[in-house]
């Protein structure tokens, strides 16, 4: 068993606002992460996929086609956008860096057998600055 | 003569936008870039004073001084912020990395001597990410 | 289940040596590490925590509050000292990495709880250098 | 129990090609790796060895006998070579990055031991770029 | 006046070795670079580009079309490729990496203006490793 | 012309203190950087090298030499050292970061001469962090 890592990024808006509280309240648990003209991250997201070599390419998964599920199925639906308005699949959720991370694991999980029979989803690690980062392994 | 530098950083929320276009001219010349819904970044800003040590410090300048003056001058005000709708000094351009650049030149040119006799601000570094940045020098 | 890191730094002074040893020894063992004068690093500490998330507020732990507490308990005792005489919570030890690692993992343990009940201390990671480090995970 | 690593780099030239395909089927699979002129890369390798540590000195693993060690066995062997041509461990092995982890495995497991009574070997990462890397934990 | 970057990668093949020379000889100067059978390295270049904001956009350069024509007229050339056998543009020439920034800078300085009236090329700066890297400013 | 360069590290301990000045007047001054014990940095140095490439080779400097050189007449001086007690250099002076590239540069430029024909020193660049840096052009 060995484990393989592919990173990607992307940029995007967010804030952090629970919709049943008062503008007061939010700000009080939230400080300026509630701002509600929004702020913004670039995010590093690292995918990781754990099995065996195939034995015909030395490779558990060929990472440009993990990087390629990555952009049609992930990044491309959360680059320059607002996490809050634009995504559907944290669509009633706070955009936390929790929620995303878990989002982007019920996205990839099933689809990464599509492109290898030697591993499945391990990981997902997810940056919303170099000092602020979550793993979440699925479970 | 000697060259010293601090390195801050802050997030934010911004898009490209010219308000004398249409929609659809925003979107072909500025790309994801001009998402109506915002999108973010974490900015990382180095400012670099020049001059000679201090005889009683050897310091050009005490970094504490100047993170200080950085953060109070600069990054309360940009800080989990929109670039297009909170920042005062940014109002009426556009929230380009460029713009931003010489913005801040201009808030701490004139506040660095404050802090310092022996040196005078040579240049302001802004990443937007850590593959697109710009230097600015004052001229 | 989800983990949450969050990264800090401070800068110290310290050195290697066992006081039971001749200096000759220890220089035999700690090489330049036992120098007498001392020398230091900027280290880079990375604690994780591990929970799931709030439903009031998408966090497993609220990472302004984590770093608060990181400062008051663990960087503000060593930020700026010497590891070997300033810090309490190293007296009577060699002041390796692994040690410090240790011992911030008992500082930090029971205190996590005061700021969340949705997680639980998972572990320390601690740079000396980029090259040099160690990851408690408290047994 | 507690985990202490080094972090080693090498700079080496490889292609990804079976022997058992054709040139058209190698390009098809590997894209630009099948280069048949080689490309290369600068790999980070690191090092993690679990352990206690010894009550004399602090430590799990004097790091600089295990920089030393991996100088000697692997990187001396790797450094400014060709992965396919040149290395004898990877010989009748596909060059990718999980066959190479796996083999400083091999390498390292049974020398550790004579450099540390404390602990013994439990991970290989290497990092063929900042984007894409592997962890080996040696089953 | 404000200078404007962009940052792109590639992985290559080389090694460094003068035709005129013996073996030895190659030895002796280069060492390990003269391996016969290549090493490599992952490259990273920085273009940066002077001039003045455009009225209509706040860029001197839109970055995305920069990436893009380092991308078609550098990278695609140099990328997964050995350097010595594959670049036209070096052709001749020690594959150093003085004569890479210096031929880089030569297929894009003119090319800019076909993307920007409001700047031109300032820079090619490309790091061989982490720690090896050259600066080239056309003169 | 061409800018060629070489970063090495180095791990020492210092204090900012003037010995004119009571204990509290630098305390004032200085901060936690005046702890009579000492603090300590992971300092990374970047030595630029201008020049044109010799024909023979390609390179401007050969930065084996150079990292030797540096090694020798530097790294080897202020590594696993205190830069107040132990570094002749340095004797007399304040311990910044400041006057350390000044010293690096008065015993570099001379002896840059001895390993190329091709070139003279053109910038020492020092990190104290990755924070707080400077860098010095010999005038």
């Amino acid at each position: 068993m060995i484990y393989v890592s592919r990173q990607e990024h992307f940029n995007a808006a967010h804030k952090l606002y629970n919709p049943h509280w008062t503008k007061e309240k939010n700000t009080e648990v939230f400080g300026p992460c509630a701002n509600e003209n929004w702020h913004g991250h670039n995010y590093n997201l690292i995918v990781t996929v754990k099995g065996s070599p195939d034995p015909d390419t030395g490779f558990v998964i060929d990472l440009k086609k993990l990087s390629m599920l990555i952009r049609t199925e992930v990044t491309d639906k959360v680059d320059h956008k607002n996490l809050n308005m634009d995504v559907d699949f944290l669509r009633g959720q706070f955009a936390s860096t929790e929620n995303l991370a878990m989002g982007i694991w019920k996205i990839l999980e099933p689809k990464i057998s599509a492109i290898t029979k030697f591993g499945r989803l391990y990981s997902i690690k997810l940056y919303e600055t170099p000092r602020n980062f979550v793993e979440y392994l699925g479970e």
